[in-house]
């Protein structure tokens, strides 16, 4: 029954010294893929990992690799996180999985010495898209080799640079991703803040997740005939606003009978032409729909467009779709949840188990290696923003279970 | 029991002359106010006129007045409309009230002689607001002494000029607007395309118009939580778009139940951060209500509060609105409305008699005269569209009920 010890002090110095690298807005950050922020906060990640005897190296888009070597060699076991932000987010959405990991390494090296299993702690380049909005999970699709030649001189930020201009300016070489490519990981694990309030609710500091959640956007367009909204009887009308207001009330309450993690959000809409006095001739509007079980995730949207249909006939609008975004369920490996569960009982860390709402470079990992997530408690479920907050003692429950973990796959 | 006849002829030929002047999109129409469009159509109205016999005399912002002097004088029996359009608008929606007084006045002078009462016909010069948006109902409010001093100084056009330069540029004078208001008006009857469909659907030709809608304008702002669509559970959200779709449903429910003729629309709706995968943090929207009662109008409004109240209150919402737009019922005069539907009878036409749902010059003359309209109807209920129509028998027999009225009035 092992247990381990994560210095709070360490941690806290740690977080606090890396959020004054891109400070922005007070409590915020703002560090965006390859900026001078950016590389200040790798050279500050290299610099402990090697004071804390990792052997550091860089891959061809930047992820920074510090390496704890396993006596037995064979495929490593890796965790981390980005280290980029959104613009500006706070201190810890990405950048504690990549400190996490390497404080879990720090401390297993120091507690236990050398593993059998070789261990690597992660700082991820790119997760955010917050310079190139084409560029989300840029640092594991290169590690997992999905990104295609003429990707970084085709993609653009916007300020109108492309990524392989981004990547030249701080010397590294766009030809070389495919270099990144890495087929010799084991397993991934990815401690990350919440995001959400979950945690916060059933009063606990850390989840163990099980799945992120699958995902699917339609992009909607109601059709009726526009009006004047007074010589129009309402008996007469084919409004697109009163056939949206149905089927938004329809598909939220859908999601929300469901029960968790069923989630459904109506978040752009349009109507057109907008004005006061005129019964729209078209309302435009996304549905959001999102459910980590492979099959309840099928049925949900078959429910929603159901409904969407069913109300467009019935009121005599004209309704198209079209599916943007869709993301297929992640499921976290049964054993990996299990280890890192048992290892939270022994650590005497109180968790429960949840699906990811969210999206998370552990999506791009899995393609290569059995995956698992750590969440840790945000406070009001809030991210993107200077004002996302995680405790030190949950930060430290967290990092001891990531710890405890690694210890059980690696020693 | 007097009849009167309208030449279809006549009719067909003036108002397709008249649609040649700012043609537009084929069947379009484009006159703004003091374009050089509206000069020559008002030129032609003045023309035409005199070959009518008719007395012509404009006053200090345009207004066209067309004179059949009464044997016995006294005040003015008026009927007109407006000559200006929307941007493209067709060939009817106020014209046709102008040619028709017109038409009418030159019909009795031939088939009746001299009236006991003074008559006149007038094309009113501004009602759309298509070239000054704050200049709706110029015409009528000239006429009514609505227009402060420094009304047209102050007032500017969607391309920047005001509208003291427009009357400047066709030898109107600001300075003299005062002038142009009359106190010497006993009734003004405009007639005018409906704009609606409910002649289509009862399958009539005519309405008398018994009132003009009441109406108000909420601008409504919803404030929930801004939330990510993925980590926060449906149980556990403050979700303006939810609330604004049981409201929108509600509202326009509740119209629809009260029947005809309140009608209610939500025209106007934005979403704030309006991202897909973002619950908002606030929706922003307008209801537009309308009941021509004085009373039940007023019981509309309160529904509509109390649900607006209801909801937010029950979901947590902030809610908080304006009043803009906010006009009280005119009330057409009861002796004109029986006048008038006698009239209808006596010459065979087949009338409704219903409430006008949009805005006309007719609430402004209402301040200074008896008032009544005269509805023709329209295809497919259209109107601010170059696609706007009225067949020639539908428009000689509204024609027909005016003169019928007018005369019944006059001689």
């Amino acid at each position: 029954m092992t247990r381990i010890h994560i210095d709070p002090a360490l941690v806290e110095a740690m977080i606090m010294e890396m959020g004054t690298i891109g400070a922005h807005s007070g409590t915020g950050v703002w560090r965006t893929v390859y900026s001078p922020a950016w590389v200040a906060a790798n050279d500050l990640f290299a610099r402990w990992s090697e004071e804390a005897g990792l052997s550091v190296s860089r891959d061809a888009v930047g992820n920074v690799w510090s390496k704890l070597a396993g006596t037995e060699g064979g495929k490593s076991i890796v965790s981390g996180s980005h280290i980029d932000t959104q613009t500006p987010g706070g201190r810890y959405d990405g950048t504690l999985g990549a400190l996490s990991a390497l404080i879990a390494l720090r401390a297993l090296s120091e507690q236990f010495g050398s593993p059998k299993r070789t261990m690597e702690a992660l700082s991820l380049c790119e997760e955010e898209g917050s310079r190139f909005p084409g560029a989300n999970f840029w640092g594991s699709r290169a590690i997992t080799g999905a990104i295609a030649p003429g990707d970084a001189e085709a993609m653009k930020g916007y300020s109108g640079e492309t990524m392989a201009e981004a990547m030249l300016a701080i010397g590294l070489n766009p030809q070389a991703i495919p270099s990144a490519k890495r087929d010799d990981i084991d397993a991934f694990i990815e401690l990350h803040i919440e995001q959400g309030p979950i945690l916060e609710h059933a009063d606990l500091p850390v989840a163990i997740v099980d799945a992120i959640t699958g995902l699917r956007h339609y992009h909607v367009r109601l059709t009726g005939e526009q009006n004047h909204a007074g010589a129009f009887p309402m008996d007469l009308r084919r409004d697109p606003m009163a056939g949206f207001a149905e089927i938004a009330s329809g598909v939220i309450n859908t999601a929300h009978r469901l029960g968790r993690p069923a989630v459904t959000t109506i978040g752009r809409i349009a109507a057109d032409p907008n004005g006061a006095a005129v019964v729209p001739r078209s309302v435009s509007f996304t549905v959001d729909a999102r459910h980590p079980d492979p099959e309840k995730r099928l049925q949900l949207y078959a429910l929603h467009e159901g409904l969407m249909r069913e109300v467009a006939e019935r009121r005599g609008l004209a309704i198209e779709w079209e599916i943007g975004i869709e993301k297929v369920p992640c499921l976290s490996d049964p054993g990996l949840v299990t280890t890192f569960r048992e290892a939270a009982a022994v650590q005497g860390v109180p968790t429960l188990t949840m699906a990811s709402g969210a999206g998370h470079d552990t999506q791009q990992m899995a393609k290569i290696a059995r995956t698992v997530m750590i969440f840790v408690r945000s406070k009001d479920g809030r991210s993107h923003t200077p004002e996302e907050f995680s405790s030190i003692p949950d930060i430290v429950a967290g990092i001891e279970v990531l710890a405890a973990g690694l210890h059980r796959l690696a020693y």
